[in-house]
C-alpha cells in the first residue's frame, strides 16, 4: 500500500485531492454524513449517478445487449440462506478477527500492526488480544415475523449467487443452449472490517457480473474470449497499458474447484487493485447448487447425446471500483495560456455525466438558450447556467467532465450559429442551431 | 380485497394467468425458487429485467434529465440508524401483532380472521392470542465488527430518507436554489408480515422518489404542478380514467404534518390499489433533521432575505407496482381470423423490454438476418429467432410484448426489403433494409 501522497501513475492526482473533488462537485461523498456517516458506505450525488449508470448501460449494452448469448437479469439482494450455503460462504466467507480483553475492540488478526494503542491499558498500551476467530463477512438480516434462527437471511455477498439460482429457469424460458451466459447488474454486500481508499474497498458496493455457462471441456476457450472482451471493454474506457494490466492468480490463489483466473487491475494512486475478475470456475457453482437443492441441473446435449453439469466462465467487475479508475484515469491539471490554471475531466463521451452545457453569453439570451437545452434534453443529459463569467462558467463545466459546451452569443439571434467548445483541445466551432444535434451526436457516439 | 377469479377491468386478465405467464416467459418469478422460494422476494427475468430499466429510464428522463430543477442521486440502502429516527420509523413504523402462545406463530392483530387453526390445540382449534405489540417493519443488520446494538443499521424502508439527509450537501454542489426537487431510483425493504398479490406488496422492492422542496407558502401550487405531472406519466403508460383514478387522502389518513395528499391507483385484478402517492408534507421533514443532526437546513431567500425551513411535496411511485400495473394492462387475449387464440401484451413501445425481433423464414437467411439484427442492436434491444415456423415466432413475440417483427424471406436478398409487422394491428410492411432502422425509430419513439 503506498502512502497518502501517492500520486496517479497516468494524472498524476492525488486520492485527497480526488475526494476532496468528489464532495465538492457532488459526484460521490460520505453517506449519512449529517449525522457524522456510516463507516464505509458512499452517496452518489447529481454527476455520480450519472457518470455511474453510464458505466452500467454501457456494460449492459456491450455484455447483455448485443450479443445472442447472453440474457440479463435482475434479482433480489435478500437471498434464499441455502444460497450461501451452497456457495460456501456461510462456512468459509470470513476474516479472522481477534478481541483486546481490556479495551473490547476488535481488529483483523493479520493487521495488527495497523492497530492503534490500546486506550485502557495506560502502563504499557499494548493490547490484550484473545486467539483469533473466524468473523463472517455477510451482512445478515430477519425476515418474517420472528427474529430467530430460521428466519436468518443474507444480503447477497455477490450478484452471482442468483444467477447461479435461476439457471434453470432462465435457461428454460430463453431457449437457450449452451454456451451461454446470464448477466446481472447489482448491489452487494460484505461487512468489510476496514473500509479504505474511498470507494475501492466499501461495505456496500454494486458489482456487473457474467456467469457464462459452457460445457467444461471448452470452458478454456471461454475463459481467453471473456478476458479478451473484457480487456477490450476497459480499453474502450481510455485504460491503457500504463495503468491496466492482467495477473494471472498464481497456484496459491486458486480456488481448490478453479481451473484459471485473472485479476484486471488499475493503477490507482494507492497502487495496482483489482477492478475486475475473470474466472474459469469449473462445474463448482452448478454442482453445488444441485447438491444443496437436489435438483438435476445438469443440461442435455441434444446433438451428442451427453449429460453433463456445465462449466462457467465468470466476470466479475466492480462498478465503484471501475467509476473511481474513471474519476483517477480523467483528472487533469493544466497551466492554460492565461496563466491560469484549469482542473479538468478528461472522461470519455460515454460515461461523462454531463453531454453538453448550454450556457447564454448574458441573461438576457436565455430565452433561447433554454430552448436549446430542452430540444437537447430529449437525447441526452444536458446542463444550462446562465450565472457568472463565461470563463468560469467553462471552468465548472471542465470539471464535470462535459464534453462540449455550447455558448448562446449576441450574435447567435442573426446568425442562427452557436459556438461548440471541445473540453480538451478547447477548439471552438462555429455550428448552425439546426445542425447541433447531428454535430453532438457525431462526436458523442463514435 | 377481491376473490382469485377476479379479472382486470381492462384487459380481463386473472391474477393466476398473469403470474403464470411472468413465470413461463421469465418476466418474473419467485426469488430462490430452486431452494422452496422466500416468500415477499422476486427476481426479474430477462423480459422482466428490460420491462423495468425501460419504466426506469423513462421516469429518470421525465423527472430528472427533462428538467432544469431536479437533481438526481443515488444512495446507500443500508443507513445511518438516526435517519429514521429523525422521520420516526424507529418509532412508528410498525403493525400490531399477537403470538400464539399455544403454537407460538405470530399474526398481525388487525388480520385475525385470515389466520389458519391453531395446530397445537386440538380440542378448540383457536388461538391462544397475547395482547397485541408493535412489530418494527424495518429490515435491519449489524455493521462492523461487533453484533450490539451500536453497530445497527437499517435497510432503508423508503429511498426519500437519504434525499433528506443529502439535502444540504446537494443544494451547495448544484447551486441549485429553491425551488427544485432531488430525486432518486432505487430499492427499498419492509418486512411485510403478510406479502400477497404478486409483486404488489414483496418485502423488497424498488422507488423511485422525488422530493421537491420549495417555500411553504408555494407547496400547495407544487403540490398540484407534480400530481398533475404525474398524472401525465401514467397516461403515457397507457392508463386511461377507467384504470387509473386519483384518490385525494380524508383527514383522518393524513399524517399530522402533511398539507395535502393523493394516491394514483390502478385498477388491479384484486381492486383499486396504490401505485403512487403524491404528498405536500409541510416542513416536517428538513424540521426533524435538522433538529436530529444539530444542523441548520434552513435556507435564505436572497432577494427578500427571509429565512426559511423548505417545505417538500414528494412524489412517490412503486417500480414494481407499475410494471405489474402495464403488465395487467397489456394483456390480451385475441381470437385470430384463422380460429387460433393469440396473448399479446400491448405494452407501450417505450417499456417494451424488446423493441424488435429479426425473423429469418428460414434458417438459410440466418446470415443476412443476423447481420441486420447486429445493426439494430447498436440501437435498441433486439431479438433474433430462426426457430420454428413463422406463426409461432410470431406468437411468442407477441405474448413478449414485441412492437415489431422483422421478417427476412427469400425475397429480401434480391428486393433488399424486409417485412415488418405491428404487433397490435398484425399489418405488414414491406421496407427497405436500407431505412428499417428509420422505420422503426419513426415508431418507437412518437
Amino acid at each position: 500500500m503506498s502512502g497518502d501522497d501517492s500520486r496517479n501513475a497516468r494524472s498524476g492526482v492525488r486520492m485527497d485531492e480526488l475526494v476532496s473533488l468528489c464532495a465538492r462537485r457532488g459526484f460521490i461523498f460520505q453517506s449519512g454524513e449529517l449525522y457524522g456517516g456510516i463507516n464505509g458506505f458512499w452517496d452518489y450525488g447529481p454527476l455520480g449517478v450519472e457518470l455511474k449508470n453510464n458505466l452500467k448501460a454501457l456494460w449492459w449494452q456491450r455484455v447483455v445487449r448485443e450479443r445472442d448469448d447472453v440474457e440479463g437479469i435482475d434479482s433480489a439482494i435478500v437471498t434464499h440462506p441455502r444460497t450461501w450455503e451452497a456457495s460456501g460462504h456461510v462456512q468459509h466467507f470470513s476474516d479472522p478477527m481477534v478481541d483486546c480483553k481490556a479495551c473490547k475492540k476488535r481488529f483483523r488478526a493479520d493487521q495488527l500492526d495497523d492497530a492503534p494503542p490500546c486506550p485502557a491499558r495506560e502502563g504499557t498500551s499494548q493490547h490484550d488480544f484473545t486467539a483469533p476467530r473466524e468473523f463472517n463477512l455477510m451482512l445478515k438480516t430477519f425476515v418474517g415475523a420472528s427474529e430467530d434462527a430460521a428466519a436468518v437471511a443474507y444480503l447477497r455477498a455477490e450478484t452471482c449467487g442468483s444467477i447461479f439460482t435461476d439457471f434453470k429457469r432462465v435457461r428454460e424460458v430463453s431457449r437457450q443452449k449452451i454456451p451461454f451466459g446470464i448477466a446481472q447488474i447489482g448491489k452487494a454486500f460484505r461487512n468489510e472490517i476496514n473500509p479504505r481508499n474511498f470507494t475501492f474497498r466499501s461495505r456496500e458496493f454494486e458489482q456487473a457480473e457474467l456467469e457464462f455457462f459452457c460445457h467444461p471441456a471448452s470452458s478454456g476457450e471461454w475463459f481467453e474470449h471473456w478476458k479478451q472482451e473484457r480487456i477490450r471493454f476497459h480499453r474502450e474506457l481510455g485504460f491503457g497499458e500504463d495503468v491496466l494490466r492482467v495477473r494471472p492468480h498464481d497456484e496459491k490463489e486458486l480456488a481448490h474447484y478453479a481451473k484459471a483466473a485473472v485479476d484486471l487491475e488499475y493503477l490507482f494512486p494507492f497502487g495496482w487493485q483489482e477492478i475486475e475478475g475473470v474466472h474459469d470456475r469449473g462445474t463448482f457453482d452448478l454442482t453445488q447448487h444441485g447438491k444443496f437443492s437436489g435438483k438435476d441441473l445438469s443440461v442435455l446435449d441434444e446433438d451428442t447425446k451427453e449429460r453433463f453439469v456445465p462449466g462457467v466462465v465468470e466476470t466479475s467487475v466492480g462498478i465503484d471500483r471501475t467509476a473511481l479508475a474513471l474519476l483517477c484515469n480523467a483528472y487533469a491539471e493544466e497551466k492554460l495560456e492565461d496563466g491560469e490554471t484549469r482542473v479538468v475531466l478528461r472522461l470519455p463521451a460515454a460515461v461523462a455525466p454531463i453531454k453538453a452545457a448550454v450556457l447564454p453569453l448574458s441573461k438576457k439570451l436565455a430565452e433561447p438558450a433554454q430552448s436549446i437545452a430542452r430540444e437537447l434534453r430529449r437525447s441526452w443529459s444536458v446542463f444550462y447556467d446562465d450565472a457568472g463569467n463565461i470563463g468560469r462558467r467553462y471552468r465548472r463545466q471542465d470539471e464535470a467532465g462535459t464534453p462540449f459546451c455550447v455558448t448562446f452569443d449576441f450574435e447567435s439571434e442573426t446568425d442562427q450559429k452557436v459556438t461548440v467548445r471541445e473540453r480538451d483541445s478547447m477548439t471552438q466551432d462555429r455550428v448552425p442551431i439546426s445542425g447541433l444535434a447531428a454535430h453532438l451526436r457525431e462526436r458523442l457516439s463514435p
